[in-house]
């Protein structure tokens, strides 16, 4: 199943693609939040899709976030040896975490906008993992069973905010338009092998990260399990998994960072893509 | 005004103090939530319970979390002198920012429970502050009015796991129980002076921590408009304000944490008191 949430932003409907056409499920499903991961409504929505009379949605009309406002986005830094190298990092020897605001999710072709004062707002596109079943202290050998799909996200960084301005990444990837979670959310069985994907992203038509899934220093079953060590993870909670090479800090000699009228767009195999016009904020 | 929030956990319902008993006023608003922090129903609200026949409820009852979920708790780090000494860290040049999981909430009375593979178990006097009108760049000569009330809070760290698990503190704030809110939220009516308020915390009746809001390096308008040039904060948001110093990995000559049996006492002047007993994860 693919889920999309489609209309205004504040006011979307949950929708999923069938054969490239969009439908409109808001008739059995009220939102994609915690308690459709949560429950059973998610395997009652794959029934009732196979015989329903669905109404189909425009294809020009605009994405929401994949998913509700979930209690967490939690992000894993420095995941691919690519990208910690770029980065001047050490590889990590055990996962680092850090949080993204919930108020920085929009829509995946929403506008990004340029925080005020900001001089180094970066890229990052990133698999996600949207959790199913809560998860608190489970092994990775039952980590499959709490992760109800995958989703495409371009993880946003502030690099001053981020790095310069007195500690803790938080400040620097939590500005509103830092989060595009989209264009769907793939259940499990639409994707081959999670460890294998291609993820792609361009700025101005040029292509700077080119990576994949396989590079992953620790991979889903792990980090579902291990951060579950340190807290609870809630159905529609977002595990977002770290960036390979390419993004703005590592670009060589001289890093370089987005301005308004750029052009980013990103992809992953098997969960589309997803276009964002920089604007200043204004 | 003062909230509490008071049943089962995940079933509590809203009331209020006056006079010290305790009133139910499910019969007035659903919950303390965004949409009630947002709005007119706090104010709504004050005028009600004047005239209102409210159902008087037990003093023994259990108190939940002063407020829902929020979409985020957002800590500030370091923000007294005393404790940036103890722990041998540098005064703050400008605030460090860091996120609690909002699954770490729970009433302020509730059992404290040491999570899995723990050793350093530590306890943080706060004052926290409840975010009313969403804030986006907002100055400091306007920040209170984006301020629905303030709260005490124990901001629960384990030490290993924040600051000995490779990096970004998160990992260590955010185990369940590790956010007793409460007992009850006051509105700034209720408070003469946020910038003069003792606050102190006792573990087994010993007094570790005794601080005053008047030693914060930054103050909380100054708090609101900074955290809100990086994000933005929404009604019913929670910022914990720091802790003076006494904690357990302040102690000289050898730090110490907690154990099952211990307890936790903590309160702020017009705040009230909470209090946890400690256990083991089971």
């Amino acid at each position: 199943m693919k889920l999309i949430r489609f209309g205004e932003a504040g006011a979307e409907k949950p929708g999923v693609i069938i054969n490239e056409t969009y439908y409109d499920v808001s008739s059995l499903v009220s939102d994609y939040d915690e308690n459709f991961f949560a429950g059973d409504e998610i395997n009652k929505l794959a029934e009732s899709i196979k015989t329903a009379d669905l109404p189909i949605v425009e294809k020009n009309v605009r994405l929401g976030a994949a998913l509700a406002r979930p209690s967490k986005i939690i992000c894993v830094g420095l995941n691919y040896k690519d990208h910690a190298a770029e980065t001047n990092a050490a590889i990590p020897t055990e996962p680092i975490l850090f949080f993204k605001a919930t108020t920085a999710i929009v829509g995946p072709n929403d506008d990004l906008e340029i925080p005020k004062n900001s001089v180094k707002t970066d890229w990052e596109v990133e698999l996600a993992v949207v959790i199913g079943k809560k998860a608190k202290y489970v092994s990775e050998a039952d980590a499959y069973n709490h992760i109800a799909g995958y989703v495409l996200h371009n993880d946003y960084s502030e690099r001053e905010f981020q790095l310069e301005r007195n500690g803790q990444w938080v400040k620097g990837k939590s500005a509103d338009t830092f989060a595009p979670i989209g264009p769907f959310i793939a259940t499990p069985d639409e994707i081959e092998d999670v460890h294998n994907l291609r993820l792609w992203l361009t700025v101005n038509g040029k292509t700077l990260q080119d990576g994949n899934t396989s590079n992953l220093i620790f991979n889903v079953p792990f980090m579902v399990s291990y951060i579950s060590q340190f807290m609870t993870l809630l159905p529609g909670d977002v595990i977002t998994t770290g960036t390979p090479a390419g993004v703005g800090l590592g670009q060589k000699p001289t890093p370089w960072y987005l301005k308004p009228g750029d052009v980013v767009e990103l992809g992953i195999d098997g969960l589309g893509s997803s276009k964002q016009n920089v604007k200043a904020y204004s």
